[in-house]
């Protein structure tokens, strides 16, 4: 938010397995000192699964760091060696067992620019068929089919939790609205 | 993500100004041993300063993790003793010098589920009137009025880089387009 004179030093507080934690030292334009705490986090994608029926679907997880389970697209960490769209690709079939005939890349964010690098590619998934790719052995996903209609009243009364959730179906409505 | 069977420890890794770190060790439903690093975050809110002339008011300002400047909509850190209403009154102003004679809470969610329980209050604010509030000395802020009508290509072009953002002008359109 400051203007930035000069980063001072940076110091690495801990390197973790999906993120690290670096506070640096910097001197504002203004001449005073502070710090800054930066969460790096791998980039991530999520994917928004529209069927031929006008249905969204939707997984219904745990979240560890909230301990409780909210509604949220799909969505994952890029792997090394993975492009956007091939994480995309990987996670709507782990997540919710189904190939994207067509998939296109509609958005790309960061998630909380205030102290995290962490960005997000938004993608829109539509042609869906079954896949055969089994799910992690550890998820624990409910998948719930959302039609269209329903997502206003969704944004609204407050089922939507997740950020980039809400962004996608509003996102979806206006697309929808204009094509 | 997966099913928690038991937490076994909880390790405060960093106490910093905005965030703490924790990483816990747990044991899944599974059997399986394994961790979870959690970012603590204070709650903050984000605002969508409508003005009488159909325009919204965002903010460009450099985000220090990112090391650029990005366009979002006005939001802060919810500071002691106050409620999301009181953060929102008191951010409009510091960031755009506006009162909000209107000011209604549209949604509410999380910023990045998978590792952080940072929590968003999303305000639409109307009726807006200049305030007298200074801004803070360290802010660079510059005010950008963008016409409701030229949100959808702002969507679509990729200048919006900020989810929260995002997620709020989709809502805008929607909420535009039935009221």
């Amino acid at each position: 938010m400051e203007d930035i004179g000069k980063v001072l030093s940076r110091n690495l507080i801990y390197r973790g397995k999906i993120l690290d934690l670096r506070v640096d030292n910097i001197r504002l334009a203004s001449g005073r000192k502070t710090m800054r705490e930066v969460v790096e986090h791998e980039p991530a994608v999520a994917i928004i699964p529209l069927t031929e029926a006008n249905e969204v679907l939707l997984v219904k997880q745990y979240r560890y760091p909230l301990d409780q389970e909210i509604l949220e697209i799909p969505a994952g960490i890029v792997e090394e060696g993975e492009t956007f769209k091939d994480t995309a690709i990987r996670e709507l079939q782990e997540e919710i067992g189904y190939y994207p005939g067509k998939l296109e890349e509609v958005g790309r964010f960061y998630t909380s620019p205030g102290f995290s690098d962490e960005v997000i590619a938004l993608f829109l998934a539509q042609n869906l068929s079954p896949s055969s790719l089994e799910q992690d052995e550890d998820e624990d996903i409910e998948v719930k089919a959302v039609p269209v209609k329903k997502i206003s009243a969704l944004l609204k009364d407050g089922s939507i939790r997740d950020c980039k959730t809400f962004g996608a179906l509003a996102w979806l409505l206006n697309y929808l609205n204009n094509n």
